[in-house]
C-alpha cells in the first residue's frame, strides 16, 4: 500500500468536505456537457430495459411492500416509493449491458448516481443545474473510490459499480441534501458499510441487481445521516474501513488530489452496439461498408475479420441459439450488422438470430485474431461475388475514448432504445429535455415523459 | 485455503437442498428448547431498544417512504411494510448490544433471522413450527457461513453478524416460502451479493444498523428468488464467489458436514448484562455478593477485583462521564452491581453514572490484571469498615458456555428489558407466548402483544 501525501487520516473528510462545499459555477462548461450526454444515455438505457423480464419479476416480487407512489418507473405505469424507484429503474438501465462505462475502472457510473438521482427529483423539488451538479458530483465520488482500488478489488471479483456506486448515490443525494461535511461523512460511513455486488453475479439477473441496489443504499445512506444517524467519520481509510477491508490496493492520492479542477466524468465513454465492447470494431466496421455500398446479402460471398484475440476468447460462438447467445458471436454480430446495418438489442434479440437470411450470411464470416490489432481496431474484407474485394480499417471503433460517439450519435441510440416504448413523440420530447436539462426549473418533468 | 471433501464446486448446492429439504419431525427437542430461548432473548432485547434515539432517527428518516402498516415495530406504535420492519426491529434488537452471541464467531444470530421472520410471519400466516424451524435452519446456516471463514473474516474487518446475517434471514425466508433448492440457491447468490458491515462502524449508530439491514436484504433476497429472480448457483464457492471475495481463510467442510445433526444453535449464549463480556464476571460476582450479604454502601471500605488482562485494556476507565462510557468502566459496573444488584442498561445509563453513591463507591474499587485468570473469570475481595472480609471466585461467569443463563434468568432479563415499555401485563403474556411458542397457530400475536 503506497501511503499518500493528506494525512492518511483525512481521506474521508476531504472527500465529504470537497462535495458539501462545491459550488456549480465552479464546474466547467464541457464538464457539464458530458454529465448530460451521461444523462442522456442513462435515460434511453432506462427506458429501453424497462420490459425486459428482469424487470418484471423484481416489480412483481417487491410491489406489494412499496411506500406511496412517488416516482416513476420510466418505461412503464407503475409507480413505487422513491427507494424501490432508485432500485428498479436503476435494474432496467444495467440489464441490457448498454448503459456507459468509465473504462479505466470498468464502472458504469450512471445507474447508481442517476437512478437514485431521478427517483428522488420527483419526491422533492430539483432544479436542472442541482441536479446536474449531484451528478457530477456523484460519479467523482464514485470513480475517485474506484481509481483508488483498480484493479485488484475488481480483479478479487467485486462488481464495482455495486460497491463505489453506493458512494456515489450517497454523494448525489447527499449534496441535494446540502448535508454539511461531519453528515455527508456519516452518509459515507452507511455506503461504506453497504457494498453490493461480486462479478460471480455475472450472467444472472443478479448482474442488474448491483447498480440498482447501490442507488437505493445510497439514497438511504443520504436520507439516515440526514437525520443525525451517526457513522464513521473515516470511512475509507480506517484499519477496518472500506479500502482496506475490500481491496489490497488503495492509493489514496487518487482520491484527494486535484479535487474540483479534474473531472471523471470526462472520461465515461457510451457503448454504440448492445454487446461486449470486444466487437464493436467489427459491427463499426461492417456498418460502414454497408452504408458506403448498400450491399445485398446475396452479393457477399465471403467475410473476412482480423480481429484482437479477446474476440475469438469471449465472442467465438458459432451457431447462437439465442439472442443472449448472439451477444457472444462476432459471426452473427458481423451479419446482422452487414444486412440491418446496426448492432443495437434488436440485433441481439431471438428473431435475429434465428432469421434465416443472418443465419446464411454469419456462415460466410471467417474470423482470425492477431495480437497485432488493438482491443479497439479491426480489419475487414468482404468478397462479393463479382470478385470485387472491399477492405476496411477501423482503427478505432466508435464509442472508444479516441472516437467518442456524437450527440447526433447517442441521439440516435437513445431513438433505437425508447421509440418502441415510450413513441416517436415523447422520444424527441426527451431528447429535447435532456440537452436543455441545466434549465429546467423541476427535473421531475423528465420522468413524467418518460413513463407511461 | 483446504481443499475440503465435497466437490468444492457443489457446497452451495448442499446447502440449498438441506435447507430446502429439512423436516421440522426432524429437529431434535433440545433444538427446539434453544431455539425458544434464542426468541426470548431476542425479543426483550427489540422491545427493550425500541425506544433508543438510534431508532427514532432511523424511524424519522425512512417512514415517508415505507409501504402498507403491515408489520409492528415492536415497543411501539409506528407500523411498517415487512421489508423496513425487518430493519427497524433489527436495529432495536441490537442497539443495547445485549443480544445473543454465538461465540465461536461473534455471530449475534438472531437479529438478522428473526427480525426478518417476525415481520414476515404478520403478512402472512406462520405457525410456531414453521417459525421455530425456520429460525433454526436461518442461524444453522448463517453461523456455518460463520464458522466457515472465522476468524479471518472478522479480523480483517467485517462485522460477521451483516456478512452472514443476510444469508440466515434468506434461508429462514425462503424456508418459509417453500423455495426449491434451486430457488433457495439463488436467494443465497441474492444474499451472497449484498454483505452488510465493517467493523470501523462500531461506536456508531451503523453498528446496529448492520443486523437491520442484514435482516432486510435476506428478506428481499427471498421474495426475489421466490418469483424467479435468477442469482448464481455456486454463491459461496465459485472463483469469485462470497467465500473467495470476503475472506482469506474458507474451510467448506464447516458448511457441509453434519448437516442435520449437528445444530449450530445449540452453541448460542445470552449476555445478562448490558455490557462487554469481559467484565461480566466482576458483575456475577458483585451482584452474588450484595445478594448474600445484603451491604450498604458505606459498610465498604474497599473492593479489590483481580482479572484477566483483557478487562483492563477494554474497561479501565476510571471516571465515565456518560452511560456509554460506563460500558468501559469495571470500576463502574462493579460499584453499581454492588448498590443496585444488577448490570442491565439501567446501570449503564447516564442516570447510574452520574450517581453520587455509585461514583463514591467506584473511587473504592481497585482492579488487578492476572494471566492466570481466565477471561470468564474473576476473584472478589471486599474489606467492610468493621475489617471483616469477604472473598468470592467466579469460575464461571452467568451467560458463559459453561454457566448458561436458565430460563428463570432469561425472564428476568427479559423482564428488565420489556416491563418499562409495554408493562407488567403484557411482559408476561409474551414470556408465556414465547415459552409455547411451538404450538401457537400464528405467531403474529407476538408481535401485536409486543407493540402499543
Amino acid at each position: 500500500m503506497p501511503q499518500s501525501q493528506p494525512s492518511s487520516t483525512e481521506i474521508t473528510q476531504i472527500l465529504a468536505r470537497y462535495v458539501a462545499e462545491s459550488n456549480f459555477e465552479d464546474i466547467p462548461q464541457p464538464v457539464r456537457e458530458e454529465a448530460i450526454r451521461t444523462f442522456l444515455n442513462w435515460l434511453g438505457c432506462a427506458v429501453g430495459g424497462s420490459h425486459h423480464e428482469t424487470l418484471d419479476i423484481a416489480i412483481a416480487a417487491l410491489a406489494p411492500f412499496s411506500g406511496p407512489a412517488q416516482a416513476s418507473i420510466l418505461g412503464r405505469n407503475e409507480k413505487f416509493d422513491i427507494l424501490h424507484a432508485a432500485l428498479l429503474n436503476g435494474i432496467s438501465s444495467h440489464v441490457f449491458d448498454f448503459d456507459d462505462t468509465h473504462l479505466r475502472t470498468v464502472i458504469h457510473p450512471a445507474g447508481p448516481v442517476v437512478s437514485a438521482l431521478v427517483a428522488y427529483a420527483e419526491y422533492a423539488p430539483v432544479t436542472g443545474k442541482d441536479f446536474l451538479h449531484a451528478l457530477i458530483l456523484g460519479i467523482e465520488v464514485e470513480c475517485r473510490l474506484g481509481n483508488s482500488v483498480t484493479p485488484e478489488h475488481y480483479d478479487v471479483g467485486w462488481h464495482i459499480t455495486g460497491t463505489t456506486g453506493v458512494w456515489g448515490a450517497a454523494a448525489a443525494i447527499g449534496k441535494l441534501l446540502s448535508l454539511d461535511t461531519e453528515r455527508m461523512a456519516w452518509a459515507f460511513g452507511l455506503a461504506a458499510t453497504q457494498p453490493v455486488g461480486l462479478r460471480e453475479m455475472f450472467g444472472t439477473m443478479t448482474k442488474s441487481f448491483h447498480p440498482g441496489r447501490a442507488a437505493q443504499n445510497g439514497l438511504t445512506s443520504a436520507l439516515l445521516a440526514a437525520r443525525g444517524y451517526t457513522s464513521s467519520h473515516q470511512a475509507i481509510e480506517a484499519k477496518r474501513g472500506w479500502a482496506n477491508v475490500l481491496s489490497t490496493r488503495h492509493d489514496y492520492a487518487e482520491i484527494t488530489e486535484n479535487l474540483g479542477s479534474t473531472f471523471e466524468i470526462l472520461r465515461n465513454s457510451y457503448k454504440p452496439f448492445a454487446c461486449g465492447i470486444v466487437i464493436h470494431p467489427t459491427i463499426d466496421g461492417c456498418i460502414q461498408i454497408r452504408n458506403q455500398e448498400t450491399l445485398a446479402a446475396d452479393q457477399i460471398q465471403s467475410v473476412d475479420v482480423l480481429v484482437h484475440p479477446l474476440v475469438l476468447e469471449l465472442t467465438g460462438k458459432l451457431t447462437p441459439q439465442t439472442g443472449l447467445e448472439g451477444k457472444f458471436s462476432v459471426y452473427h454480430a458481423a451479419a446482422a450488422a452487414l444486412i440491418e446495418g446496426d448492432g443495437g438489442e434488436e440485433q441481439f434479440s431471438d428473431r435475429a438470430v434465428q432469421d434465416a437470411g443472418i443465419i446464411a450470411l454469419r456462415g460466410r464470416v471467417k474470423a482470425v485474431s492477431s495480437t497485432s490489432i488493438a482491443s479497439d481496431e479491426a480489419r475487414i474484407s468482404i468478397t462479393l461475388t463479382d470478385g470485387r474485394v472491399i477492405a476496411l480499417h477501423v482503427p478505432h471503433a466508435i464509442g472508444s475514448v479516441a472516437r467518442p460517439m456524437s450527440n447526433s450519435e447517442l441521439e440516435n441510440k437513445f431513438r433505437g432504445l425508447t421509440t418502441s416504448i415510450v413513441g416517436a413523440e415523447k422520444t424527441a420530447e426527451l431528447i429535447e429535455l435532456c440537452w436543455k436539462l441545466e434549465s429546467l426549473e423541476a427535473v421531475s418533468q423528465i420522468a413524467t415523459v418518460a413513463s407511461l
